[in-house]
């Protein structure tokens, strides 16, 4: 880091002028980390490669997430992964993303590049290129140190075909892991609670798992693709995923006990009154597959580092369409509601 | 409108944390006014038709202008211009756009509404359709209000290559209007300075006047693209612009008589001691143009309602590699610099 120019070390109003510092700010920074031919042709827009064939998918989402720094992840690692899940799950290769940052006046120039390298970090294991950005900055007091918007393109390969409407009574729900992780553990980092509880977020790219997932179970033996839908379960944890695959005229049997919670994340959610099936999660994902192509989805996700707690957890049923149960250990039937109000804000 | 289970007119918390009034949100506001099949699907992706053939552009912006509304303008139209304007001087035809919105807790709903309805009207008018979002809802005091980051994909058409590393010694400098009126226009909004000027942002959606142009005037009579290069003057004006050219290795020579700027922009420039040549524009553009094809290029921007006051300004040399040279009325010649502090931050 050589900001020669840089009256000090902190962000200034100047950094979002599109004058000398921000083109300081964009080459010692952003072109340094983000590293890569398009992003460094420093047009208004990136040109892209040809792409591989297939179906263009296009996402966004902003992170304001506080703590920027939590265990497990930052706003930056979740900035990329947020996005590269958004598209994976809608069957896409993720492949470009943009990033815009909105900067609080005042911020340490440290803490920039941390992110900044932390999402250059993550891009790479994802195997996402960083091509396009834009950096604005607000007076003090205007934002709250660094809100990040990353947008993503990718590509939907031919014969890929997931949505919410192809779920059918009999297929069967599965998650890639334990519910909950990311919401208890920004929770935790950020009421300074002093519980002795070592909960990470599940803050991960999910695209790799998902590319195994769909290359080994490609169809069921209908001659459909095995599975049928996917989402990562962030704002509003997995029984908003359910709620609003329900909304497509499904019913949804949930078995509680099948779901997995760690130890640690159920205790803290106990203690503060918290669902841990609404808690957010960034790198955990809800899956609907065909019955026959269960077992072998189970066995795909197993065998991969971010699958290896791969449950069942329910199926689709033609009863109660519109509506998620849940079934208790005791036997008993609840029906799941969306989260009325916010469990907790600025989670992602 | 009609957000039945709101407890307010205002923004919440809760609007932003995934469940009932988020969705309720995405239904009465942004699926209303975004009206459009492909949003309607609410996928984590939205899934995009068939694009037509050539290279794909990616582009990003953040908006958090001050005021949100302004003469000419709000950060809505803003968000959708902006970014449509990145893909068109790239040589993209704009196709779909990103939107995410941070929201200040407590803002009016009807602010919201306004701004979520200037920018569906910008992008119909423009041709271009919002097909994925995302909705952040921030505590009060830790954003300001709205900020609106858009991204956009367009497609470069075959044969079309825009690029600073094919300005020629020779070339023609041209903009199609007056510069600075976007700068001085949010500047007057925002102090409540009690000038009886008339200024009025420029901010318009450039794609058509861009369309139009490389389709009259596709190539110079050495066979290669008449139209060199463009961009829009946004922030940091005119000046950085060329400056930003200039480092392609190129000589820049401008008339400062011929650059048109209004007669309102002039007096209030020069009463706060503002350069106009610096001040933001939303809607107007520089461009390079082999000389041959000058007055074609010309007489196509001023037959476009955006162009009418277009004008040639200057050109490239191979004198003073490097550099941005303003020849004065006086016939002095002085070396501009880009911007090195802040002119007006929050301008776009």
């Amino acid at each position: 880091m050589n900001l020669s120019e840089s009256p000090s070390d902190t962000i200034a109003l100047a950094h979002g002028s599109g004058g000398l510092l921000t083109h300081e700010l964009l080459r010692e920074v952003f072109l340094k980390c983000f590293d890569n031919t398009v992003l460094a042709e420093m047009e208004d827009s990136a040109k892209l490669p040809p792409l591989p064939p297939g179906q263009l998918a296009l996402t966004t989402d902003s992170y304001v997430v506080q703590p920027l720094f939590f265990p497990g992840g930052d706003v930056g690692k979740l900035a990329v992964c947020g996005t590269v899940n958004d598209l994976a799950v809608t069957g896409a290769r993720p492949l470009y993303l943009s990033c815009g940052f909105i900067i609080e006046e005042g911020l340490p120039l440290d803490t920039l590049v941390r992110v900044v390298d932390s999402m250059a970090t993550t891009a790479l294991s994802a195997g996402v290129q960083i091509v396009t950005g834009d950096t604005k900055v607000v007076e003090h007091g205007a934002a709250d140190g660094i809100f990040i918007n990353t947008a993503g393109v990718g590509v939907i390969p031919p014969g890929v075909d997931l949505s919410p409407s192809r779920m059918r009574p009999g297929d069967v729900v599965v998650v890639n892991g334990p519910v909950g992780d990311h919401g208890i553990a920004v929770m935790l980092a950020r009421e300074k609670l002093n519980f002795h509880a070592d909960v990470v977020s599940d803050c991960a790219p999910l695209n790799g798992l998902v590319a195994a997932l769909l290359e080994a179970v490609p169809e069921s033996a209908d001659g459909s693709g095995a599975v049928r839908c996917m989402r990562d379960a962030t704002r509003g944890g997995l029984v908003t995923v359910l709620c609003e695959w329900a909304e497509s005229g499904v019913g949804i049997e949930i078995e509680e006990r099948a779901v997995p919670v760690r130890e640690a994340v159920r205790a803290v959610s106990e203690f503060l009154g918290i669902d841990p099936l609404y808690s957010a999660n960034e790198g955990t994902l809800a899956l609907v597959v065909a019955p026959d192509m269960a077992e072998a989805a189970l066995a795909i996700l197993r065998a991969h580092p971010l699958g290896r707690d791969a449950a069942v957890i329910g199926r689709i049923t033609a009863e109660h369409a519109g509506r998620v149960a849940l079934r208790t250990p005791y036997g008993a039937r609840r029906i799941l509601q969306m989260l009325a109000g916010a469990q907790l804000p600025r989670i992602c």
